[in-house]
């Protein structure tokens, strides 16, 4: 289970001002914390106060400053292809890059620039027709990834497939479908691709977030979920994650293995 | 999700001590206590402390003590097929047995009195030849059950199927194809079978043990699980159970949703 870093997001107002006043200090801070606290990667999104044309210089920043701070690998997230190869050319390491939905037009940007860069791929199940319903359609748009991918020579253990999660309170019916849908990811190829999630939107504006969070998590790694994006100051989901892993048998047991969760 | 309170049981000193001493005061305690932290039902077991010749006696005053304090139906959990039927003769609504084996002379005591009884019963996906090592021996004892069951007009709403949890730390392989089993358990019949574990057992000796029962219990419900043998006085897990139902799309989302869990 690989744990992705939300924190460093133009989302929060502490990194949004870090951003455009180019002060170190938040952004440094959180890559530090989410990696004491057992992150393996670090979002890194400018948010929306930062204007398109700014974007490259930004993500450039973040990632420098970032891995200044952390020997942790970024995960780089824009809906801007040049602020996402700014990103990847001053990038140390295998980058994540998220993420390309299953229209063809963005596919073929960036399944080319993710092999360009040996770089993973987090691949939405969504296309110019919204977010599917059921566990069916996504699917389907999996498989056109997972095409994709084959097409373009990006290995399985590179593509992240995201089946999208839905908030609960306005779109509970989604809940048991994206659990099935990583189960039958999991089945389209021989590797199979990588599963991940953007976990804190299962939450958003419920009540007990941080149950719900832990919870939909280690129902999804009972179906095969291989990553999530997430709330790392949030210790009971680390734990939970941790135990998940030895209950899968993934892991191995011993009284220790929180402690051996966090220290890898 | 249904939840059976564990506590009453011979296996813990006080209830041991009450059942040898006919002293009603820890069994009507834990009736009530178990009660207002959210059971469905409540296990009723003598322990190995009451010799054989004296569990039908105990039994019927385990069930007639309990079902004063509370209003729960009971699970009456024996090897002895006399202590279960002296307790089914004074229990007040559905009783649950707890158990039987996939043997067929076990089988045909338990199947029938059920039916007599308008009971439920907990079939465990064991033999003589010990309890099956992966998912598919489970799903092939569990089919057995489902065969008897049809055989003996039990419908499949009352027979619960256990495909026996191991303790994560000397049979570690065990956990992921638990899970594995009950979800191709609940594709056996249509409609399908319950299912039930009796959970604390994943974790005995082992460090964490509330949190290996939670995550345990949530990838399993995950996975389609409907009833567990459990300890209430852990607030977390009957929290997580209340969650995981609404994320699974089967109670609705609303903010006072633990609440309502435990209201039921």
């Amino acid at each position: 289970m690989e744990l992705i870093g939300e924190r460093i997001n133009g989302m929060f107002k502490d990194v949004k001002e870090a951003i455009l006043n180019r002060d170190p200090g938040p952004v440094e801070y959180w890559a530090r914390r989410q990696t004491e606290n057992g992150a393996g990667y670090l979002d890194l999104s400018t948010g929306p106060a930062v204007p398109p044309e700014e974007q490259p210089a930004a993500m450039e920043w973040l990632v420098k400053v970032a891995q200044s701070a952390s020997p942790l690998p970024c995960c780089l997230d824009s809906t801007s292809p040049d602020a996402i190869e700014a990103g990847l050319k001053v990038h140390r390491g295998r980058a994540i890059i998220n993420s390309t939905s299953a229209d063809q037009w963005r596919m073929d940007v960036y399944f080319p620039m993710a092999v360009k860069y040996g770089a993973g791929l987090i691949g939405l199940t969504m296309n110019e027709q919204g977010v599917p319903r059921d566990a069916a359609s996504r699917v389907a748009l999996a498989m056109e990834l997972v095409v994709n991918a084959d097409m373009h020579g990006l290995p399985m253990a590179d593509l992240y497939i995201d089946p999208l999660v839905l908030p609960v309170n306005v779109a509970q019916e989604h809940g048991p479908e994206v659990i099935e849908a990583i189960r039958q990811i999991k089945m389209l190829a021989d590797p199979p691709p990588r599963t991940v999630i953007g976990l804190s939107n299962i939450s958003q504006r419920c009540a007990e977030r941080r149950l719900l969070n832990r919870t939909f998590m280690v129902m999804c790694m009972g179906a095969g979920l291989d990553s999530c994006i997430c709330d790392l100051e949030d210790g009971l989901l680390v734990d939970s994650a941790a135990a998940a892993r030895v209950l899968l048998n993934k892991d191995i047991y011993c009284d220790a293995f929180l402690k051996t969760f966090r220290q890898r």
